[in-house]
């Protein structure tokens, strides 16, 4: 005859146990939504800019006057003033070049942010440029915006 | 004779009526605090790095592998490599100089976030130099800490 009573104790001890394993599981499944919805962010800025769009590649940033940017240590504030930045150092598709990302790394910050650092580089028919960003990430209205970056070219030793 | 029932109604029309602006005077409150304790970190760098003291300058880094340090398109990993870069580049006293944080902004993310930027400026025997953070802080055990940080030389145009 089937016992009931232990087969419950069982499936509770077993539940017990596994208990910190699910919930590492589901800790690291959280993990890796956050890093392929980040990626996927990126993935569009990337794919935008090697179609020579800024007004695309410039729709993942924060259409705000908070939005701010900072690069050769001066910081520009605002989505537009941002758009008109990129517009005058790249003007034409060669200057835009090809642009890769590699080396990225997301940390959550609270439930409504994110860190992403990454490198970048440009294949262009003039020159080679790389360098490294970070990037804080927020989500407003359940999509995620860029409200930072912080770029900085790499520095010949 | 008094109607309370009307002092009652006068008093609930009054505080419906002023919900909106003590609500937004809580938030401007509760960003000032913010804003208060993020400049309280600041302040203790500024005043550890002027005193030649750089342990206690990166006591308000997480004391941690995961924290990261990026500058002139590097990325250094960890507490101990960031202390080491830091001592690496500045040896003696005088190459420290005297440090002065300006034209901070902090940005709340979520309930234990907050992104900070400001420019730096190091006076020094031989040279001045400046340039501009961005520096990412979560909140560890009640203790606001700095996670990441990406600065930048000013390039000079």
């Amino acid at each position: 005859m089937i016992n009931l009573f232990n087969q419950k104790s069982i499936v509770l001890t077993l539940l017990i146990s596994f208990f910190p394993w699910l919930s590492a599981m589901a800790d690291g499944q959280q993990k890796e939504d956050l890093q392929d919805e980040i990626l996927h962010v990126f993935s569009q800025q990337v794919a935008a800019w090697n179609e020579g769009n800024l007004e695309k590649f410039m729709a993942t940033y924060w259409k705000s006057k908070e939005l701010t940017f900072s690069a050769g240590g001066k910081t520009t504030r605002g989505w537009q003033a941002t758009l008109d930045r990129y517009k005058k150092s790249y003007s034409t598709k060669d200057l835009m070049g090809k642009l890769t990302f590699t080396h990225f790394e997301v940390t959550k910050i609270g439930s409504e942010g994110a860190l992403a650092l990454g490198r970048w580089h440009l294949k262009r028919k003039t020159d080679d440029r790389e360098g490294n960003f970070s990037v804080v990430l927020k989500k407003i209205n359940g999509q995620w915006l860029i409200i930072h970056d912080h770029s900085s070219n790499l520095e010949k030793e």
